[in-house]
């Protein structure tokens, strides 16, 4: 694209809300860290709003807002609120840090939410938009306000609010299709309607929200924005509430490949949209389906024949983009045992991973270790193993042994060894299938009341010794932690990943009892 | 809705190509038996025309779609063909025996496709079309033509071919957009001007066809409609080449929930679209993304305490369709060590199986042994008992015994016992973790060329005494089978599994021989 192709009248703003809506959907809670990690993708790859989170929701999303507020560099920092003073003054005490900073404030506008949810009377609600954004307004510039259910919101109404909430400082208005609800068409048929009929509505950005329960969520944001709309709310992975966002990687890749007719442009750099795709899977541990556009394992395969035939002799036959321009890399045989730590430095840098000089050693140690256990070590054996690294540098609980009996002779049994903070503590249990003993093995050393929620196991690469990643999530009371563990024995894996999650409840134990105090 | 608003004009044929666009995505191949208890399904869901296979493609193929026109009840079975006399003739004897049948004939349109792919000029390629559809029409009256890359093609090229392909006699008009490139307007505009522009067009359904590449399939497809076509193809989860095809279930949904705007009709049965998802997922062992709308997990799940609250007050406040709409039932605690054969059978009616004595007999033998060693056997337990079960009555290998010993502490070592065609063999060996130390010991009873693609294992139901339910996937040459087993022990499960698909391989390998007897 030409740098005169790109006007500001043009430009959409990208809204990432991972964070927020993403990460309040079932099971896709993510830890402190974790959040940050994210969030420092995002603002890397060019997302322009973060909605970090929702501050009065509990001190975990307070304190995760805080920090990526503290670290932002370039994107600005939003934290969404409901029309309660105390709301907003919260979450302008959480986005306090950034440089730029948003206050995102909502309230719902459509009869059935009105009389149901808010059993507030139309005119209650309108002084209530008032009142949010004036307050909002107090503490920054950059105020955004959100018509819940607007898409079944009556349209005269919806005018009388957005028009209030201008005049009273809101300088972006979304128009949320909260159910997943509207349709192409009508949806770019609101926007117009709205911008014709407020006066004032060229004093604001306007702003689509979609979900994708009809499966319409990207082709309404794009809808939306043809009908006037400059901000795209959305997700990586189209994560969120029940079927989820618009998909961040959708949006884009569709404004990009069909210039011609969506003739708009973002800030993303398209590269990076694979990693984000990974990072948010895994810290969620939610999978990716093998069909979904652009971050599919199969979005740039073709088994058929004919297809086949047809990308040797032109690639433009089936393909409308190259796997390279979203970040897709060949999976490549690169390492092995006579690798050195030279290359590996290096591979880690193509991976892209910085690593402490520690953190660095150890990792070099296990890449070691399984090289002489596996025959190919890729790109995907490295990453899991990095990630490990990452995740246990901080780690009070550690395995140091584990034996397991199983098979069709029952009962199972497993014998383990822990280090808790330095202590080695040795015991065995029995148990319902070799997974379930050695879980019950650590029971028995550290008591507690967690339920195990997911326990998924999948090869890192492929073949018989291809290693093993797994995914474990512990609910304790409402919240949830999800940790991973890689490992060619898919019981230690098993061991490690339930570990790491009881690491985390620790951690988030004491943190939740630090913030406590200094309040 | 009333029978008065279901007018012939507004019907829109269902058109499912799960069998073919679907499982000719990279790994999603089905068996036999997957192929005929997924199209049996489809049919008893009210799809208007089940797409079998591809006949001309492979033998497999060719058995798949002749058994399916065979058993088919309601539904018009379909084939694809290319232009080429002998793929239309060969898939016209595959359709044969189908009390209604179709054969879908194609051919590339678009200058990229005309000249890379066929390396024809359009004059020769409009000859083609006239050809192939007079062909096809020789050997039925119900012949669709598709303009392969139709959303590429140049306008007045694609009126000329469809209009000959309608005077040759085809009966449907397909204008897909194959490499899912097109946007929601541009693809309604496509159809208003073909159907404006072509003089005949009043005598054939137009049909779309997209493909999700840019997140728009579902959008697409109904814009199509919008524009005057009547039939949609599409598959269950939305399978299909690269980033998958319009998803069935959604487009279904979305001209129920939203008739005010989209005011058609389709003749599915959208209770069973639950059940459709499920088969599908695990027949082609694709998962369903938690965010998939309609059938993920999570598609009716809220969390976040603002939609929780609306939920109770109101479901409309955040739930445009019901969850029974599409069939979701409740997980329920149902069933434990004390229930009789009586209630099983009413659980396994209830869950929609219906088995044989022998099988009965069987399941509910492993049953109790399951109830013996879990304390909540939930609906899905059985269901994963039962699904394999019905998978491994015909195995000619059978798991007898196995013995693991794994750990931190290598190298870790499996004694496996088989059955073979009733001889056993017992074996030792070791490997780089319990899983390949139990697939070496069954490589070594059993040599084979066969590599692992794929090893997953997921928990069943909650908590850390669920069943395993392990996915293994085998290729040999360019064939790959999938098979699931299921076991509290997660090694035995991995067995079984491994087993079940040397068993898939062992019966392909037996068939196709038997069809080239045949011949």
């Amino acid at each position: 694209m030409t740098t005169a192709t790109k006007s500001d009248k043009d430009r959409v703003v990208i809204f990432d809300t991972t964070l927020r809506d993403g990460e309040q959907c079932p099971g896709a809670t993510m830890t402190h860290e974790e959040k940050l990690e994210v969030a420092s993708l995002l603002d890397e790859m060019g997302v322009d709003i973060i909605e970090a989170g929702f501050p009065i929701a509990s001190e975990g999303d307070f304190a995760a807002v805080h920090e990526i507020a503290k670290r932002s560099k370039n994107a600005v920092i939003c934290g969404l609120s409901r029309a309660a003073p105390k709301d907003i003054d919260r979450c302008a005490e959480a986005i306090k840090p950034a440089a730029r900073r948003r206050i995102h404030t909502f309230l719902s506008t459509s009869p059935v939410h009105m009389k149901y949810k808010l059993q507030k009377e139309p005119h209650e609600v309108y002084e209530m938009v008032i009142a949010q954004v004036t307050r909002a307004r107090n503490h920054t510039d950059d105020v955004e306000w959100s018509s819940e259910d607007g898409t079944r919101t009556e349209h005269d109404f919806l005018c009388r609010c957005v028009e209030a909430a201008i005049k009273a400082g809101a300088t972006t208005i979304n128009i949320p299709d909260t159910v997943g609800y509207t349709t192409p068409e009508e949806y770019a048929a609101l926007f117009r309607m709205v911008r014709e009929r407020v006066p004032n509505a060229d004093k604001a950005v306007f702003s689509v929200h979609c979900h994708d329960d009809l499966g319409m969520a990207v082709a309404n944001s794009l809808a939306g924005v043809m009908g006037g709309a400059r901000q795209i709310e959305c997700t990586i992975n189209g994560i969120g509430e029940r079927a989820g966002n618009a998909a961040l990687e959708e949006v884009v890749m569709a404004i990009q490949t069909r210039n011609d007719v969506l003739p708009y442009w973002t800030n993303i750099d398209a590269t990076m949209l694979t990693r984000a795709s990974k990072l948010v899977s895994a810290a969620t541990s939610f999978p990716v389906q093998y069909n979904k556009a652009i971050v599919g394992r199969n979005a740039f395969a073709h088994e058929s024949g004919i297809h086949q035939d047809g990308m040797l002799k032109n690639t433009q036959t089936y393909e409308i983009m190259t796997p390279e321009s979203v970040g897709v890399k060949q999976t490549s045989l690169v390492m092995g045992k006579h690798s050195g730590r030279h290359a590996f430095v290096h591979k880690l840098e193509e991976l892209g991973y910085k690593l402490g000089a520690n953190q660095l050693e150890d990792a070099f140690t296990r890449f070691k270790a399984l090289a002489d256990r596996k025959k190919h070590i890729y790109d995907e054996d490295i990453e899991a193993l990095v990630d490990e690294e990452i995740a246990t540098a901080q780690d009070r609980i550690k395995l140091v042994a584990l034996t397991v009996i199983a098979g069709t002779r029952g009962p199972q049994s497993a014998t383990l060894e822990l280090d808790i903070d330095g202590r080695h503590q040795t015991i065995q249990a029995t148990g319902n299938g070799p997974v379930d003993a050695t879980f019950n093995a650590i029971k028995a050393i550290i008591p507690h009341e967690a339920t195990l929620e997911l326990y998924q196991v999948h090869a890192v690469t492929e073949g018989t010794d291809a290693q093993a990643e797994v995914s474990v999530r512990l609910a304790q009371g409402d919240y949830a932690v999800t940790s991973r563990g890689a490992d060619p024995d898919t019981l230690v894996a098993s061991a490690k990943a339930y570990l790491g999650a009881l690491n985390k409840l620790t951690a988030r134990g004491a943190r939740t009892h630090a913030q406590h105090s200094a309040q």
